[in-house]
């Protein structure tokens, strides 16, 4: 974390902005804590068993989250540490709900701190989906762990290269985005920022208007990036070392791909008939919003809430889909749909033919039972938290379609929600401060999957 | 159906009511389209296959609500065919929910036969749940199997003997209940109206104000035949069998009453703490309102969305829940939910414990892991309809909250929904009618535990 604030601060010495002293003091901070809990607690060689990897997985979240929040503590407009946490772990979990506004305004160096957050977030979330996450056997994720998550000795100069390759991935797609963005008419700082958030769907912007003062081209782009970087990482590995065009294929990329289209189409059309757009306009808004939403990024390019009480149930519902696993999206992920509605299809045919086999594959390989159970396990504890976190939002105070749509966004690390407040068009920052915290609290809880938290608070989990 | 018209009839000839002739119409109407149906396919041997059964289910639920829609067409103040089937869909799946107003002014014999149609579609419900559903294996409903639905030749004494037992049971209830109500105040007719559509928890009742007319009693008394319906009947014949007081414990009953006791005192302490009402009317109207939603009744005895936010919240959380299954609740029912949590509670061991032997045990049987992924399927098969129905209700231009409660008050067999319009204090008559005729497949579908209906709409149902 402190060598990422070098980042805006070499920027803010190089342009001169006035938040020079604020990110070498976090910097300071960050690297002098860091370092005396590295020396404190070094040890020759690490081993780590399943119990220590949930506590350092959401340790390592936490410690990241507050660091992140440092520089906004301290600037020269500081901000309380409700909001400065909240804004923090809304980027790192790669939400994008925001507390503040007036962008326009904020130091660029602030802003640049905002989009490294969220890049670094995606990163640090396609590393532990491919990596720690099926290791961990959480919520079905069991399913990829051939993949890359065979952890036994033999296998750590591959597990290596396969991270490698990841990273080099997702850097590669950044720098493609930013040159988009930068060709299609950003100024530098808007496309390198835009392209940060846009890779880790994240959804910060560097304008209150979000995407809304851009081109449409520049809207393609943005749908095009965000569409990659809900794909499967390890597809992409596959494709680089087998380079074949068959090792595209994936089952859970390609129903992603179906879903997202015909979401668009629908809205599309239901724009063109009501009249609410242009046929072009509304091909374009239609696609860039639903895609925004559902690869949790959370960018706007219009209020759509306005478009209507179709829109609003459609972007409702969008909410709770997510990407595919393995990239940077939260949500349900596609993967948890898709084997429900394989078991669902499995069990209707069971019900006629009560003595027939059934077999259910996935990507050609045969799924167990016990991955489904745990698939619908997640399902299960993510409709449980939506319901506890809105009922603790509306006890505070906070009306029912602002807690419930606000837990779901946090949950899914979307970023906008519905409702005057937190839609589309407003902003998290009128909330009391309570809400920020459990809403904090529960960008964490999605950003790990539930379960790497969750499992924390049982009594099995600190017994013997 | 016919037999049961004469009820109003006898009622209409006996008080001199308006609707005599509408009643011995229907009946006539009724009785000659079922007989010849009757005589035209009798058949000297009755053998169903699983198919069959899915086939006759459903079409006899369609068959009870089109002749039950019958007078509501033809009296004297005809309503349209919308209107009439929705009232009478509503009223044979125990919903509850009703597009009729100025309740005083209707014929008493329409009044009665509203709470027949509730009366008659509980002891359906509740045989088919104990009977039917078991055997053909619906959403983990095969836990049920062994207690009542061996449908062997020579368990056929038995299985008559366990129906024939839970009838009596229902009409001993609904009795008790009558007598109840008419000792604490409330007309005959009153009493018997509000007994049949309490017992089968429907909540059809004979005034615009619902239960907000009666006193303190009379809601105390209506809590305790909601929760005596909402337990599993096969619980009562245990009981029944054995005389022991033992063979009333039942696992599901027990977690139902913790569930909605708890849901009373956190939502009485509210309204006490807000100062919204005084503690025993808080205490009353909470427990009151909390027990309906829950069991699914759907009486109101004030409009509980003026109570806040978190009341709104819990409300909209409750319409999920439902009661116990093999009771005349609707909703997801509670065993669902017991099964995810068992399940969820086993997983988070393993995750700790990666090498332990799981067993999850619901009442003292172990469960075998089919029973929970088909619970799982069901749970599913729950979101995605109600997704889909939002959205179907949503393009007819109803807004997002009506569209949204009203679907899921449809799908739990609830009644009320949020929103001005179709919330506790208003009614589903302003709707439109394409509205009206989705919401009443909607409470079919959700009456026969979805999959009866849906396999029906599979490719795999029809082939070969």
């Amino acid at each position: 974390m402190a060598a990422f604030m070098l980042a805006p601060a070499i920027f803010a010495f190089i342009y001169g902005d006035p938040e020079l002293d604020t990110f070498v003091h976090s910097l300071l901070i960050t690297a002098l804590v860091g370092l005396t809990l590295v020396y404190s607690f070094r040890v020759s060689q690490i081993a780590l068993n399943a119990r220590q990897l949930y506590l350092l997985t959401s340790c390592a979240w936490l410690a990241m989250s507050l660091a992140g929040a440092l520089p906004f503590m301290i600037s020269h407009h500081p901000m309380s540490v409700a909001n400065s946490t909240f804004e923090a772990v809304s980027g790192i979990t790669t939400t994008g709900a925001t507390v503040m506004s007036k962008l326009s305004a904020v130091p660029k160096s602030i802003l640049l701190w905002r989009s490294l957050l969220q890049w670094l977030g995606g990163l640090g979330v396609i590393g532990m989906a491919v990596t720690i996450l099926p290791f961990l056997r959480i919520g079905g994720m069991k399913l990829f762990q051939t993949e890359s998550s065979d952890w036994s000795e033999k296998s750590m100069p591959r597990f290596q290269q396969f991270t490698t390759t990841i990273m080099e991935i997702y850097i590669l797609l950044t720098m493609l985005c930013s040159l988009s963005y930068w060709s299609a008419g950003m100024t530098p700082f808007d496309a390198v920022n835009h392209a940060m958030t846009t890779v880790s769907t994240g959804g910060y912007a560097t304008d209150d208007l979000s995407m809304a003062r851009f081109s449409s081209a520049i809207l393609w782009i943005s749908v095009v990036f965000m569409l990659l970087s809900a794909m499967p990482f390890a597809m992409y590995v596959r494709f680089y070392v087998r380079r074949s065009a068959q090792s595209l294929f994936d089952q859970q990329a390609m129903v992603f791909l179906i879903i997202v289209s015909v979401a668009t189409f629908v809205l599309a059309g239901q724009l063109m008939t009501n009249g609410i757009l242009p046929p072009l306009a509304a091909i374009t808004h239609a696609a860039f919003n639903i895609v925004s939403l559902i690869t949790t990024t959370g960018f706007a390019s219009t209020d759509y809430t306005l478009w209507g009480h179709f829109s609003i149930a459609l972007f409702f519902f969008a909410t709770f889909v997510g990407g595919c696993s393995g990239s940077t999206t939260g949500g349900m992920k596609v993967f948890r749909f898709q084997l429900s509605f394989l078991y669902l299809r499995d069990q209707l045919r069971q019900l006629v033919h009560p003595r027939g086999v059934s077999a259910i594959k996935y990507n050609g390989k045969s799924v167990q039972p016990d991955i489904i159970a745990s698939a619908a396990a997640f399902s299960f504890m993510f409709f449980v938290s939506l319901g506890v976190v809105t009922l603790l939002l509306t006890i505070i105070g906070i009306d029912f379609m602002t807690s419930f749509t606000g837990a779901l966004t946090a949950l899914s690390n979307v970023g906008p929600g519905l409702g005057d407040i937190i839609g589309p068009a407003g902003n998290f920052e009128p909330l009391p401060d309570a809400a920020k915290w459990i809403l904090s609290f529960t960008m964490i809880l999605g950003r790990l999957e539930l379960f790497t938290v969750i499992i924390l608070f049982t009594p099995v989990f600190w017994r013997g």
